[in-house]
């Protein structure tokens, strides 16, 4: 028999009914009572029409009703299509038409673009009020619904079952629809819990659940039968509220929301000492944030993942012990470490041949987590997904142990007179100067050079630094060509959902009215 | 993409080529030269005509040799077969016949058996000589197989994909041949895998790898990417020695073995701290031998699996938590624990229906690492594989938090006088009794009864209890229908490779003229 994320559910129900599932909103439910929900919401959802395969959408923060939502979709053995609360109407529009969305749950948050939605929607039939005010009067309401739905039985979808169909990309061009079955989502939750290290009890989630990466923590913590406590977004103070309160065991965040917590003036108020086990990714933690992380947080073992859409998560881990003292000496706290027990990594050439050990060349991955496909686009297929392989896009080498260190995202590299120059390698240059707080590199439009490196950095509090002086600074210890030629000071950087700067941002106005090459 | 066993290796491989992979009769060779000879086997088979879904037989004790024949059989895409050491030439001539093995790899302990099982087989082409000693004239010498072998490319087999074909049952009628895909066997490991405790560095196969609970450490040490070491086969002093100069961490040993280990007379002269987590099976382990494991080892963390070969291994697992002093609080000690990551499991009565928790019914679970099926069975398949769901034979019931208490095999229960009497619990009350080593209970004819209780003990050295005494000890523990009729004394008893207690043997000289029903 196929194993699908409801399995979880029946687990959790038989081995601790009375546990707390959800906590979120000031609301808490056992596992009992929430799966009493899901049975009902999906009868209500079956009496909307919906059948097993078909794209369910849903517009909304993080919340108890999310999880619901998810897995009464589930229930059906229909797909989730977890919209991008950061999207324009349009962008939104878009994806739904792109799929065939028929039905979306909206919160009260995303209230205000609904009408432009529905306008530029030519496949929605029916919107369901997610939020906790007045239900709208052209949708139905949530409540209401499960109250009156009768519950209906698990139809056990599963193995290479579709369960979702996130969308990428949409700040770049046209989203894309990545379709991931079932056997992804357990493959990506597996990689995480065969690692070694339990998840504990109280999971708190504070990334976005719209993003595969926010969206891990849910599928293995329903392995794992514990409790999820939501935060309807990441915020420095609620999260260390609710670390405090609820006695949060386990989170996912992004190094930039650590910072976040860390630098945030009431930090040292809170009791945060019953987090003792975190997944960061979207990029290698630095050394400093690792010092000031392990002198605030002892007791907290960290591990690094890395992963993408594409991926249904995570494919590789590094693991708490190359975090530690001792295991730091080994020199593996850069790399996105190696490949998970389901997955496997190669790095390639144009060819897609494997690379020398040492060579940067491009990431590619199979296993059980890999993707069907994207929707509708056999040409993206055909490039992104060769003989079960994903290529991502990214470059990186490996080492003779296995470890990968990613040199750059392929589309955020420079190429600046004929030489690639791999922007995290500058980045790290500057963020050595101490008068830098964050920074990020791109390529912007040169007549002599194609493109020429140029720098965006934030300051930290009272300080200062000249472009002339960074520049030098960086001259001291990378090659001159890999040098920023131009530096720009800003008082913060634009951060996607996921927390990743968007470097996009940064270089489309430079690039409004010129094409870019797209590695 | 679907994932196999193979990908194990490539990921090893990948990460630690110079890793120690295997460690046998004085025997060393790395990740690379073991993935090297098993690319050149899998040349050779190819050679002599084993394709993709073939079966191929192995006929032999634990070796590192053994774990080459299974992954390069893995190579091909093909199925193994793997041969128990302990039956006749008749009845292994049976399984290789049914399922039509027409390959079979033999080592030195069993080439007495090979002209009789080669007289009845009417499907072996080919044996191959796996032993050290000379090969025999009609036998084709496996060393030189390899050598002179090209290197194959792996086909990549996995998912539904048959993996082996694991011969049951064979002491109580015709075996049966149970199908095993790569999905099963990539379950049963991450089973294991998801409890939270990462396999250590040096694993010790001391079970046989015949049996599936032997082999599921083959597959999560494959996983983990770390030493297998090999015993032929269990001795307490071997295995002593062997966990001693190997600094072994991990193993799998059922109680038996267990109480071998901690009686021999050498015990104390052997340093096992080394050892930090054991998974042991067959049945619970008894308090006694529990406190006396716990003060000789206090270093090492116990998890007791439940399984069968018809789920490729274990299903469920009581995690190291309830073996502490802490936990034995919670009362679980005598259960099989709770149904693991990639299973569900549920009690059910005669028509397949779930009973109330706390009554006893039948055993039933699905999930990722359910058989395919029989080989060639379809009444036994239409029995006991239901809708996906494996049926056990294995009475138990489930208390409110999902643990499983086994209560009996189905057919070791007793009926006497229309009432259902556990031999489990007859023999838990026996051995109570301080004279009492090790005990048995069965049910033999009786006119009057139709069954009757009949215990088979073992007294401590220099101990003596009469039968009036032992069945008066019992009336002070257990209902009077459930006390020994009669007491019958061995110096030992049958024990099977797996190291159960052989009832059937016990049950035969009594039945000899009779027949006994069968639950």
């Amino acid at each position: 028999m196929t194993v699908g994320i409801t399995q979880s559910l029946h687990r959790a129900l038989q081995q601790s009914p009375q546990r707390i599932a959800t906590i979120a909103q000031g609301r808490r439910q056992t596992y009992a009572e929430f799966a009493d929900r899901v049975r009902r919401l999906a009868g209500a959802m079956r009496s909307l029409g919906v059948e097993k395969g078909d794209r369910v959408g849903i517009l909304s923060l993080n919340s108890d009703r999310y999880l619901e939502v998810i897995m009464a979709v589930f229930w059906l053995g229909a797909a989730i299509n977890p919209a991008n609360t950061r999207w324009s109407a349009k962008e939104l529009a878009f994806s739904f038409n792109d799929c065939e969305t028929t039905l979306l749950f909206v919160d009260d948050a995303h209230l205000p673009r609904m009408d432009e939605v529905r306008a530029e929607s030519r496949t929605l039939r029916k919107v369901i009020h997610l939020g906790d005010g007045a239900c709208p009067a052209d949708m139905l309401d949530y409540g209401q619904l499960v109250a009156q739905a009768e519950p209906v039985d698990d139809v056990r979808a599963g193995g290479s079952d579709l369960a979702a169909v996130f969308y990428t990309g949409g700040t770049t061009g046209f989203p894309k629809g990545v379709m991931i079955s079932h056997d992804g989502l357990m493959g990506a939750a597996l990689n995480r819990l065969a690692i070694g290290y339990p998840v504990g009890p109280v999971y708190l989630h504070a990334a976005p659940i719209f993003h595969l990466a926010g969206a891990l923590g849910v599928w293995w913590q329903f392995i794992a039968g514990g409790t999820h406590v939501l935060l309807p977004s990441f915020d420095a103070l609620q999260f260390m509220e609710t670390v405090q309160s609820e006695r949060v065991t386990d989170t996912l965040l992004v190094p930039t929301m650590i910072q976040m917590v860390l630098d945030h003036p009431a930090y040292s108020s809170f009791d945060l000492t019953s987090l003792t086990f975190m997944v960061y990714g979207a990029s290698p933690i630095s050394e400093t944030l690792l010092d000031r992380l392990s002198a605030a947080l002892p007791q907290l073992s960290l591990m690094q993942g890395y992963g993408m859409t594409e991926l249904s998560g995570c494919v590789s881990y590094l693991p708490p012990y190359y975090h530690t003292a001792q295991g730091r000496a080994q020199g593996k706290l850069r790399s996105a470490g190696r490949a998970a027990a389901l997955a496997e990594i190669k790095i390639v050439d144009g060819d897609g041949n494997e690379v020398p050990r040492g060579t940067v060349g491009e990431i590619a991955s199979s296993g059980m987590s890999a993707m069907l496909g994207y929707w509708g686009r056999p040409e993206d297929n055909a490039r992104t997904l060769r003989n079960g392989w994903v290529h991502s896009g990214d470059g990186a080498y490996m080492d003779e142990e296995g470890f990968i260190f990613i040199v750059d995202r392929m589309k955020d590299m420079v190429v600046s007179g004929g030489e690639n120059v791999y922007s995290a390698e500058v980045e790290n240059a500057i963020l050595k100067h101490p008068a830098i707080a964050a920074c990020a590199v791109v390529g912007i439009p040169s007549e002599k050079w194609g493109e020429s490196v140029h720098a965006v950095v934030v300051l930290k509090p009272e300080q200062t630094v000249s472009e002339a002086e960074l520049i030098a600074h960086c001259k001291g210890l990378i090659a001159n060509y890999k040098c920023p030629r131009s530096v720009e000071v800003r008082t913060e950087l634009p951060l996607s959902g996921a927390g990743k700067i968007q470097k996009n941002k940064l270089r489309e106005p430079y690039w409004a009215d010129r094409s870019r090459r797209v590695a």
